[in-house]
């Protein structure tokens, strides 16, 4: 298992008129956990990219039970219960608040696609040996 | 059960990097699907608001089949397969392109709460009313 | 001179605490005025891209008068005052509610650039043709 | 006058399809480096709304030199050239990325308001009195 934490603090746009963070921004949420992961092991989603292979979302979800609020720093929990074998990565989140509430949790699947063609590829091998030692 | 379609074009920014429309924008066009899914029954989202209710979402889950592009005209397809009983009411969102092609397909969970209180409340009696005829 | 309106109705997405749409909207808002200007026509920006010219933004304004609210349904009037001459193009846009009160003003320019290089491009001549009899 | 830094890393939920962030969100980043400009005086945007006090956006205006890409580093340059004396409050916004090239510089004029009346109102005191040192 591979667990990643990183902060933000949220914006005025991420607010809505209900005085919360509107829904959908949490899924932006994800995204910055999932990018700060792969930094956080010395690679980047930017160099993914430049190698050819990226990673279009197939699945998203999320459940909502406590509100963020404007300026709150949220901590994003991104964890990787499984070393990914074939196209498919799958990263569950977890948003908490200063007061480590827990606000959202989520999963979001991806597939690594060949940039050019757009087949199914699999993780790059640089990112699968860093990995590794996390799953034995 | 409910059906309603209303349709939206997508606009530059929805669009990422990779070209397509980055995931989360479809939880925001799911939610155009849904005001204008009320708005056809004769009442409108803002007016439940002004009632003293708002709908927080508790679930979203999204399954993206097909990149949706910049410029395409989404039809939104929203439908109600159950009427609401308490203080939970499910959308099933649906997103098509001008071919006919199902690009998105996601569930949504709302809640009816009481705006000052942010109380469990249940739906306006006026939207009730309105609904029932589909469910019988 | 050649003006154009179109209308869009405003998300829930777009509301921030204050109630009202956060501001940085707006000026999604004006390229959606931009786009429905160009499709009215009978040419649109997608196709533009297509022939290899994209128009990146290089300076954008707008002064906001009142403020839009959440399902508004908004029009915006988008003006080319000036045929282009050269690599440059400037639009004005207005945004009015339903009582026809002027919520916000603005102004974008952009280049034409070629999309490959990047290099300063000029109007594409079949836009030009079009446009040509709105300013003579 | 009182100059005040922060940064942030641009999103991927940021980047159209021209492969650069897409220009409204500098809007957003110019927000962020208000909030963080307060923040660093001693007092935030949130207490000030907590207070009373809010703070519409009047005019908002940038000029766009370079394009910001996908998981830059940018550093948002924030400046008060003049201490508000009315209701009014002009901030100066310059965003650098890594290689210290200015990408776009901006201008955003906000209202200090009373948010239940909407009133135009004044500088809380509190901000007041940590602000004067820097402009004496």
């Amino acid at each position: 298992m591979f667990t990643s934490e990183t902060q933000l603090r949220v914006r005025y746009a991420d607010t809505d008129q209900m005085g919360v963070v509107y829904h959908s921004n949490y899924f932006d949420y994800f995204e910055v956990g999932r990018a700060e992961a792969i930094r956080q092991l010395g690679y980047t989603y930017a160099k993914m990219e430049e190698a050819g292979i990226c990673m279009p979302i197939v699945d998203a979800h999320a459940r909502f039970l406590r509100p963020a609020l404007y300026d709150n720093l949220l901590t994003i929990k991104t964890t990787l219960k499984e070393l990914p074998v074939h196209h498919k990565i799958e990263f569950v989140h977890e948003i908490y608040n200063e007061q480590n509430q827990l606000l959202c949790s989520g999963k979001v699947i991806l597939y690594f696609v060949e940039k050019t063609s757009m087949k199914r590829a699999v993780m790059p091998e640089i990112l699968k040996k860093i990995l590794e030692p996390y799953f034995t």
